[in-house]
């Protein structure tokens, strides 16, 4: 049925990215595709194989070795299917994948090892041990076309082969193509661009963009907003954590507003002068998923206006139709029927590839000059070649229509639920970014581990919210078994 | 002998990157080829196509009609190859594709509009012209491997096809892979990573991580040094007009040094109490490729380390080979016999993909909590694959070597020339990152146009100074072009 050496051994002009399997990973795949039985298997194959440490990569020799002994054994063609499959997703064990991320990497975050994806289909990803999830996080909206797209693979693969990179002041085909193509999802008058490679940067740059046009540095952001982690995107986030330890939670060019709060940023205003504000239309990270009100909206951008400010709409989450109101509402600004002086784009942009943006107006655009910035890899022909694919995709698939139904199906769900599980209390959100609590953060890990269970893969919360970004995507009958496993794992925990 | 409507209209699942072709390029295509002969089968495509505009993409039944007309004219098969392939590397035009970018991108740096590359082999590009050139900007040394990459284009399509992105705290296979393999070509006891996209959020990150683990803000940086456009990257840059637009000009915790010049590093650290150093080993960008003294490093690792300060080597440039003196010196550090408390990588790292990284041992890694940083792109599958692969091919074709004699090579042609031609005036530099002056700006610029006639790509200058960063794998024959190139082109400035 299938020749296993093909997925032992790597073949490097078919898959440079692979390496030869270890022993390990064979003996792991055993145990996840025959149960219990793959004990004996394991024995026979470690003797086969004689000292080879689990953990070394097979060569040519062993690798026939064990190819012929699976290929002598009575498996059925799901099992053989199986095996042959996941050996060809991942040749390493998770045992040693975790163990050498906790051995080599810097540890920034709090370490995700509960699965690994190794196969993505459309919203779903299977793990290391061949189990399928329903992915409720989409990275952070970065692959809202598909945890996988073939499509992309396709664009990167024949752009790769012509010019893989080049820099971001020369002039470019790739590019040529995306600006021909954009500006029908943007906000009126949002014309001009400049890529970046992640969401921190592309606000690190709008924030440097908006104090050349308007000649100040005073900012003001909001409480609760989270924008990203270099210097100038942490000067602006809001949890005193990520700025502290690095000497960025006393600046004197940045204050904190309470959001939706329009008499507080005006207080501000008259006390620093500041000409620049940045908030997310719909607070992410630090606050569950809240949307900013109409009102302070309204009120907000006559303020800033009217004494002559701008406002950078850090659209990074929220944009690219996940909190569409009606069909076409691209950005989460256009449902709120206003336009920012500059946008912050990324995630959902590239379809997965890093590629992120500053947008802006002719007036303001104008205000920087050749020498003001620059970059290696920012708009480079792979990033642009993404870009408009993924953007392509948001338009062909009708995104912005599919947000606005999931998301009516969901908030009603949701409801539903509530009123059956007295330990959800409140629900928020807009459009696919959403969010509920549950009273305690010991509950939001126990329905986190619950959900796991019933193959739902997520990890985004803040303190006692969950939070939840479904790949935008996503179809009536994923969004049904969500709200399913969701029941069943909420009367696990009451 | 082709089927010019292959090229004519995009066939979506081949080559979903691409836009049917507008009437401009197939003019601007004819013209390339044919030379003056084209003006005839201009005015035929347009009467033939009637009142469709140049730059509108053609329509099935248009295309039909050029494909038609053009199979019918009697054209040399050399010419009908180099029309199709043409047409297959871009289907806008060159005057479209620059007015696009003068039109749509925010002018941060100065347009390089006088050729668009859009096919690489190795060192060479083709233009949108069908002219090729000798690559000597490496795009700073991202594309060190090759302007194309298929074996990349291959590692990234199957990649997608898998999973397209994963956040940065998940464990995953492909990164896996990467630290399985890194550490025999790292710094000896800078086994930990943290991954970013660009090099300035690289070097943002490594600030952060020196402040959070020395408990200080205070960073000594050296005049005419440059490390990257974030808020925190371009405030350790030297040059103030890259900061002075955003207010990043007058920071009290960033001081500039003389660079090779430790009394003055001394003064700094006595007055400010600094404990964290930042530098180029060899300045790139601001000081036309110098390097730093040996006899200045050797006292500044004293001096730092003797105060219980930390020292970041940002090898953005210099790494992977491009300034090696013996065989395996993959980052400058290593020819200089030292090692940094943290690295910033970046550039040829990724083969040309945008994949940056921190790179630093246990002791300072530790100081890292989870929570202080964290990232959507850093270190995903695809990046990881790029990594992998691009570092793969840096050691299979043993790039130090080639280095070293490329630079012997280079050194003693550009000697030669200097003796020959009197407007070449001081040479410096180190492996493949060097630059030579030539007495004026209005010489540099001269000098670069009649290097493009000789078909050389050069855009890189700091006042009179010319910087070149040949790809790494340049080989024998095209350095020996280069110097017969530049040969020609001095005789004609002088």
């Amino acid at each position: 049925m299938y020749n296993f050496q093909t997925v032992l051994i790597a073949d490097r002009s078919a898959h440079p990215e692979r390496s030869n399997a270890t022993l390990e990973r064979v003996i792991e795949v055993l145990e996840n595709v025959l149960g219990a039985d793959f004990a004996t298997h394991r024995d026979n194959l470690t003797r086969l194989t004689a000292n080879l440490p689990l953990r070394q990569a097979v060569n040519a020799e062993q690798a026939g070795k064990i190819s012929t002994y699976l290929s002598e054994q009575p498996f059925h063609p799901d099992q053989i299917f199986a095996i042959y499959q996941q050996l060809s997703y991942a040749e390493i064990s998770t045992a040693e994948a975790i163990d050498l991320h906790r051995e080599y990497k810097i540890p920034v975050s709090r370490l995700e090892d509960d699965l690994i994806p190794v196969k993505g289909e459309g919203s779903w990803v299977m793990d290391s041990k061949g189990r399928w999830y329903l992915d409720m996080d989409s990275n952070y909206s970065a692959t809202n076309m598909g945890m996988n797209n073939p499509e992309i693979a396709t664009g990167l693969f024949n752009q790769a082969n012509l010019i893989i990179s080049m820099k971001e002041d020369r002039v470019q085909i790739a590019r040529s193509r995306f600006l021909k193509e954009i500006h029908q999802m943007m906000p009126s008058g949002l014309t001009q661009f400049y890529w970046q490679n992640s969401g921190g940067e592309a606000v690190d740059k709008s924030l440097k963009i908006a104090k050349a046009y308007t000649g100040t540095t005073q900012v003001i952001a909001f409480k609760e907003g989270f924008h990203g982690r270099t210097h100038g995107a942490v000067a602006v986030t809001w949890n005193e954590k990520y700025r502290k330890p690095f000497g960025l939670h006393n600046l004197d060019w940045v204050q904190f507003a309470e959001f939706n709060n329009i008499d507080d940023v005006k207080r501000i205003m008259d006390k620093t002068g500041a000409k620049i504000v940045i908030l997310e239309m719909v607070q992410g990270e630090e606050a569950g998923n809240r949307p900013a009100t109409q009102k302070f909206v309204d009120a907000l951008w006559e303020l800033v206006h009217s004494r002559g400010g701008v406002i950078i709409d850090d659209e990074v989450q929220a944009g690219f139709g996940r909190t569409a109101l009606k069909e076409g509402d691209w950005f989460a600004c256009m449902s709120y029927g206003v336009v920012p002086d500059l946008m912050a784009i990324g995630k959902a942009f590239g379809g997965g590839y890093p590629v992120t943006a500053v947008v802006t107006n002719k007036e303001i655009s104008a205000a920087m000059k050749p020498g003001f910035d620059g970059s290696t890899f920012g708009g480079n022909p792979m990033a642009m070649t993404a870009a408009l694919i993924a953007t392509r995709q948001h338009r062909d698939r009708n995104i912005t229509k599919n947000v606005i139904e999931r998301s009516k199906q969901i908030f009603e769900g949701l409801e539903a639920l509530r009123r059956k599980h007295p330990v959800m209390k409140e629900i928020q959100g807009r459009g696919l970014m959403f969010g509920f609590s549950v009273g305690s953060n010991a509950n939001v890990v126990k329905l986190q581990d619950e959900l796991r269970n019933e193959h739902i893969k997520v990890s985004l919360a803040t303190a006692e919210w969950l939070r939840f970004l479904p790949l935008t995507i996503i179809s009536k009958g994923e969004v049904a078994f969500y709200l399913q496993a969701l029941d069943k794992a909420l009367s696990k925990i009451n």
